[in-house]
C-alpha cells in the first residue's frame, strides 16, 4: 500500500535512505531449493556501483550485500530472504546547503510536501541508493529464470540524439560491458562516451534510452486484463528514478505502420507456432507469445547538474544552487543493470503466478 | 492475482467476455456519501459506445449499465458497488470461422496456450468489450475527483503519422467531443477523420496517440518507491487492449535536452510554490507536484483487418484468413474515453492512500 | 482493501444487500479446465437456503444462481466467474419501522455510525444473505479439492448446552444431511431439534458450535509466519455472520493437558510418516501435516427474536422493538453449507499457493 | 503471498530464524510525523525476552532493536521502517542431534516436506523467536494508537485449568506486570506461578489462555464482509506460534445464552449511544460499537519438554529424542506482549483504514 513493495508471489519490499547506516529488504516468495550463487549477485551489484567509469559519479559505495535469512547451507529454504547493504561515505554535512532549498527537479519539494518531514541528506528515500535493493532483487530473481532459460539483456540504445538503429538481433548481446556506456555497438558507444564526457565537462546531464531484450520466455506469461505482461513490465520499468516513458515493441517507432504491416503473420516452424515478424514485441493480448520481448525506457538527464540554478528556498523565497558533491553526468551506463533487475523481477512473478493458472 | 482487479484501495474488478449475457464487475472501496450522478455515468458509456461514427465500428450495443448494490437512495453506501452491461447483438455464429484458426496479433494464440481452452467468439475475454467496465469504474471515481476540483480530459493526439504539435494549454479542451476523432485541434481533426476513412476504405487499420492531462490535482499523490505516480498511470495506461507505450511529461519529445533545459525551477507564485516551467509533467520523484500531468498513450493499428492475410490454423497449418463483420479502422476515438476512466480510477486511488500518510 | 474479497490467488469478491434486485460477485484465479458441475452448486445453494424446514425461517428464496463468464461450454477458462442470484421476497415496506431504529446486536449502529448512510432493507449488506455468495464460490472451490481427494464435512455439534461428544471418525460423516438439524448423530440431533423448536417457541433464539473436517490434505499447506492454515481458516469462519469463536485441534477442550499429553508423536506407517495421535487437528506450525483438520466455529444466538426488547433510535431516544417476519430460531442448520464452503475457499487458495514454495 | 506480511496499510514484513545472524523486518505504511518513542519500543521487548524470571527459559537474548530508515531526528518520514535484532548465544551445535529427527509438535516434520529443505537450527523459520519482530511493529503502532486514547492490555487468564473469572472492568490492568506470569489478580497469579514451576520440575510443560482487551477503540472499525474486525483479530492471535484457539465477547463461554440474554440493548449515555452490557465483546456485524474488546487466545503446550518421547526420523525410523537446552515450560508470560503487539498491529491498520470510508 505504501508503495515500497513490489511483485505478487515474488515478492521485494526495500528500506532506506542515501544517508542511513544501510539499506536494504526482504525478498518473500522465492521459491525452495535454489542454490544461489552469490558471486552472481555481487556481480550485478558491481554493475550498478559508482565509481566504476568515469562516465558516471566518483563517490565511492562498495555496495557489498549480506543475506541474513532464508539461505541454508547455500540453498534458499523458502523462507523470507532478508538483506542488507551498509551505506559507506557519509557526508551529511555535505547536504546542509540543501536542506531548506528545493533543488530542481528532485523530490525535495513533493516528499515535504507528501509528508511534512523529510530526511534531505541525499536525496533520503528518493535517491537512486534505493535502487541497490533492485538489483539484489533482481539477481536473485534471475537465477530461477536462468534455470528456464530465460535471458535478459538490457543495454544503452540512445544517449541524447545519439541513437542505436539496429535491432538486437543483429548484435553480440553478450558484448554489452565490453565498453563503459553499456552499448553493444562499439561504435556507436565511443561516440555515446564523448558525447557524455562533453556534457559532463559542461556541468550538464543527458538522459536517453536503455532497451530491454528478453529471450526464452515461455509461451502464457501475464494476466488478463490489468496486469497484462507489458503493464507490470512498464509499471516496473517507471518506477525506476528518472524513468518517464516506456514502450514494447514497436510502439511509438511503429506510429506510421497501418495494421497489415503491424500484424505478425504466424507461421508453423518445426512443429512450433510463432511469428514471422515480431512488431509486437512477444507480447499478444497481454501475454508472451514465446518471441523476444523488446522494450525501451527514456530516462530523463540526471536533475542535478554543476551549474547555477535559481530555486525556492522552503520559505518560498527565491536562492541560487550549485550542484556539489560527485554525481553522475547521465544515467544510462548504471540503469543498465537496474532494467536487468526490474525485468527479471516481472519475469520471476509472472513465471510463478503461470503455476496457477491451469487444473 | 489473476489480474481481473485493479486499485489497492478504490478497486475495480471485472468480468465478462464479449459474447456472455453481460458483463460487469464490481467497485469496491468507494467511500460512502456520494450522490452518484447515474447520467454522467451513461454519457461517458456513450462516449464509448461503438456506431457513434462513420469511423468507428458500426456495430451496435446500448451499453446501460446497470448498478446492482452500494447505492442507497441515490448516495453510496460504502459497500460494494455491483454492476452489470448486458451484451447485445450476439452472432456467435460469425466466430465459427475463426474457431480454429489464430488471427495475427488477436489473443487467440497465447490464450489458448496459457489456459489450454478459450471462449473464441468475438474475442472472449481479450475482446475490447471489456473496456465497457472500465469506463463505469471510471466514471464513478470521476465523481470522486470532481468534489476535489481534479480534472482529466484526454484527447487523440496523433493518427499515423498526422501529428498534434500544440500544447494542452493552447487549446480548449472543452471542444474534444466537437468532432468525431475527439482532437481538440479543428482543423487537424478533419485531416485525422480524413485519414481514417482512407485506411478504412483499404480494409486497413491504423494506430496512434491518446494524450492524457489531468489538472487540479493535489501537491503528494503517489508513493515511493515502486508506486509512483506516473508508474502506476502507466500501468493502468499499458493495461488498454493495443496500448503500446506510455510516457509522462517530455520523455521521448525531450531526449535531446540536457539537464540545464529539463530541470524546471522552482518559483514562488501567490504564496505558492510551483515551477516555471513543466517539463516533468506533474510528477517529480514520483510524486505529484501541483502542475498538470501530461502524458501520451501509443495504441498500435487494429488486428482485424478487411484483407486477407495468411496465419496458422490450431494445427499449426497455413491458411488464408480475412476479417469479417463491423471493426474499428482506429480504436483512438474510442479510446478516449478509456483513457479518462483508467486516469480517473488511477488518481482515485491514490487520492484515497494519501488520507493515511500523515499521523 | 475494503474487505468484499477472500483469497489471494482463487479470489472471491462479493457484492450486494438483501433488497436489491440481486447479489452477486467475481471469483476470479480459478484454475482453468475444470468441468463445472453447476448442480453441484445449486446443490450447496439448497442446503443454506432458507424456508427448507420447519428449525429454519421460513422465507422463500429460491437461490438460482446464474453463472456470467468465465465458463466455456461447462469449462473454465481461467478468465473471472461472474455470477449473480436475483433476490426475491422483496417486503421493503416490512423495514420501515426499523429504518430510525438500531435493533440490538445488528449492523444498524455500526454502518449507520461507520458510513453515514446505510440501507436499513433487511439488514442490507450485513444481512446473511450475504452468505449465498460464499456458496457458491465455495461451491466451485471444492470441485478443485474433489480432484485432488480433499473432503470437507461440517456439521452441528452443539445447539445450546446439548454437546456431541463424539470424535467425528466415530459417525458417518455421510449422514449429516439426513436430518434437518445436521449433526450426524441421529439421537442427539432429536434433542437438538427439539431444543430449537422450545427456543423458537419462546420467540427466542440459540446459538452453538459447527465442527469442520477436513480430509485428505496433502501435507504442506499453509505459509508462515502470519499465513498459517489454521489462521487463515479462523479468519474465514470468524468473518461469517455471528461467528464469534474458533479453535482448531484441541484447543479449549484440551486446556488441561501437559505437553507429554498434547504432544503427537510421529510414527512410520506403510512408508509414510503421520502421527499417532492428533491433538494439533491437523496443522503443526502452521503447516498442514497430513491428518484431518478439524475446527469448530461458535455461532452466537440469532440477533433478531420474536420478543419486546428496549433500545434507542437513531435520535437517541429509548423505544421498544419486536422482531417482525420469518427469522432463523437457529442459525446452525444453515451455517454448516457456509462453513463448508469457507473452509473450501481456504483450502483451495492455499493448495494453489503451495504451487510456487518449491523451485 | 508466502506469508511474511500483515497488514494492509500499516504493513509488517518479517524475516529471519533463530540462529542466523539477525532477525529484523520492515513497517511500511507508518505515517509519517510520528516522534518515536525508542525506549518505549525496548520496553516491549523486554517484556518478551527469555531469562526474565524462573517460570521462562533461561536463555539469554538481549534484543535490542536497530531501526535502521524510516526516522530523521526523532521522527517518522512515512518511508519504510526497517529494522534489525541481532541474535545472540548461537550454539548451533546444540541442534545437530535434532538435524534428521521430526520433534513432536514442532515444524520439523511439515516444513521439511513443505520446501523439501530447513534449517533444522532451533527451529528456524518456526522458532518463536520470529515473533520478537512482531513486539517491534506492534511496539510502534501502539503509538500511533496513543494518540487515539486507544489502550491494550492482554494478561494471562488461564494456565492448565486455574482459571480466572472475573470480568477486567474488576481488575487494575496497571498491574498486569506486578507478577511474573502477568495476571492481574495476585492471588490467582501465586496459584499460576506455583502450576507453572509444578509442570517445570516434571519436565513438562503446560497451555493456558491470553486475554487481550482493547479500550478506547473508536465506533467503525472493521471492514465487511471477509475483513470483520474480530476476523482479522483473530487471524493475527491464530498466527501466534502455539495459538490454537480464538473468541471475542462471550462465545464459547456463552453457549449456554439465548438471544434474549446474549443481546447487548442499546441505551443512551451522556447523549451517546453505547450498549447496556457487551456480550459482543466491542464489534457487531464485524465493526466496533465503541465499548471495549475483549478477547481469548488459547494456547497450547510448549512441544519441548524435558522428557523422552519416540519419534521417527527423517528416513521414518523409531527413534528416542529428549528436550536439551533452555525452553519454556509455558509460553504464557511471554504470549503477552506478542497479543499485544499483534492487536496493536491490527488496530492501527483498520484505523488507517478507517480514514478512506466517507467521501
Amino acid at each position: 500500500m505504501a508503495g515500497n513493495s513490489i511483485g505478487k508471489i515474488f515478492q521485494l519490499t526495500t528500506y532506506g535512505e542515501s544517508h542511513a547506516e544501510s539499506i536494504g529488504g526482504v525478498i518473500d516468495g522465492c521459491p525452495a531449493g535454489l542454490s544461489l550463487d552469490l558471486e552472481a549477485v555481487q556481480h550485478e551489484m558491481q554493475r550498478r556501483k559508482p565509481g566504476q567509469s568515469k562516465i558516471v559519479t566518483q563517490r565511492k559505495e562498495e555496495d557489498e550485500v549480506a543475506f541474513l535469512s532464508g539461505i541454508f547451507e547455500g540453498v534458499t529454504t523458502g523462507t523470507p530472504i532478508g538483506f542488507q547493504i551498509p551505506n559507506e561515505d557519509h557526508k551529511s554535512k555535505d547536504y546542509d546547503h540543501i536542506k531548506d532549498v528545493y533543488r530542481p527537479n528532485h523530490g525535495d519539494f513533493t516528499y515535504q510536501e507528501k509528508y511534512g518531514v523529510r530526511d534531505y541528506r541525499g536525496g533520503g528515500r528518493y535517491s537512486a541508493r534505493e535502487t541497490a535493493c533492485r538489483v539484489v532483487g533482481g539477481a536473485v530473481a534471475q537465477q530461477i529464470l536462468d534455470k528456464e532459460g530465460i535471458r535478459i539483456d538490457s543495454y544503452v540504445s540512445q544517449v541524447g540524439l545519439i541513437k542505436l538503429d539496429k535491432c538486437h538481433e543483429d548484435m553480440d548481446l553478450g558484448t554489452i560491458d565490453d565498453n563503459i556506456v553499456r552499448c553493444p555497438d562499439p561504435e556507436l558507444a565511443e561516440q555515446m562516451i564523448a558525447r557524455i564526457e562533453e556534457v559532463r565537462k559542461e556541468g550538464d546531464t543527458i538522459g536517453g534510452v536503455v532497451t530491454g531484450i528478453i529471450q526464452g520466455l515461455p509461451v502464457g506469461l501475464g494476466e488478463p486484463v490489468f496486469d497484462k505482461l507489458h503493464a507490470d513490465l512498464g509499471k516496473a520499468m517507471l518506477s525506476i528514478n528518472a524513468a518517464k516513458g516506456f514502450d514494447c515493441g514497436w510502439a511509438f517507432a511503429g506510429l506510421g505502420m497501418k495494421g497489415s504491416e503491424f500484424n505478425d503473420a504466424f507461421v508453423s516452424e518445426d512443429g512450433n507456432i510463432t511469428t514471422k515478424s515480431n512488431y509486437s514485441g512477444g507480447v499478444q493480448a497481454g501475454i508472451s507469445n514465446g518471441r523476444d520481448i523488446y522494450f525501451q525506457v527514456v530516462f530523463k538527464p540526471v536533475s542535478t547538474i554543476m551549474q547555477k540554478q535559481m530555486t525556492v528556498n522552503t520559505d518560498g523565497e527565491e536562492v541560487e544552487i550549485e550542484g556539489r558533491g560527485r554525481h553522475d553526468p547521465c544515467v544510462l551506463p548504471r540503469a543498465v543493470p537496474i532494467v536487468d533487475a526490474m525485468a527479471a523481477l516481472v519475469m520471476v512473478d509472472h513465471l510463478l503466478r503461470s503455476r496457477t493458472t491451469k487444473l
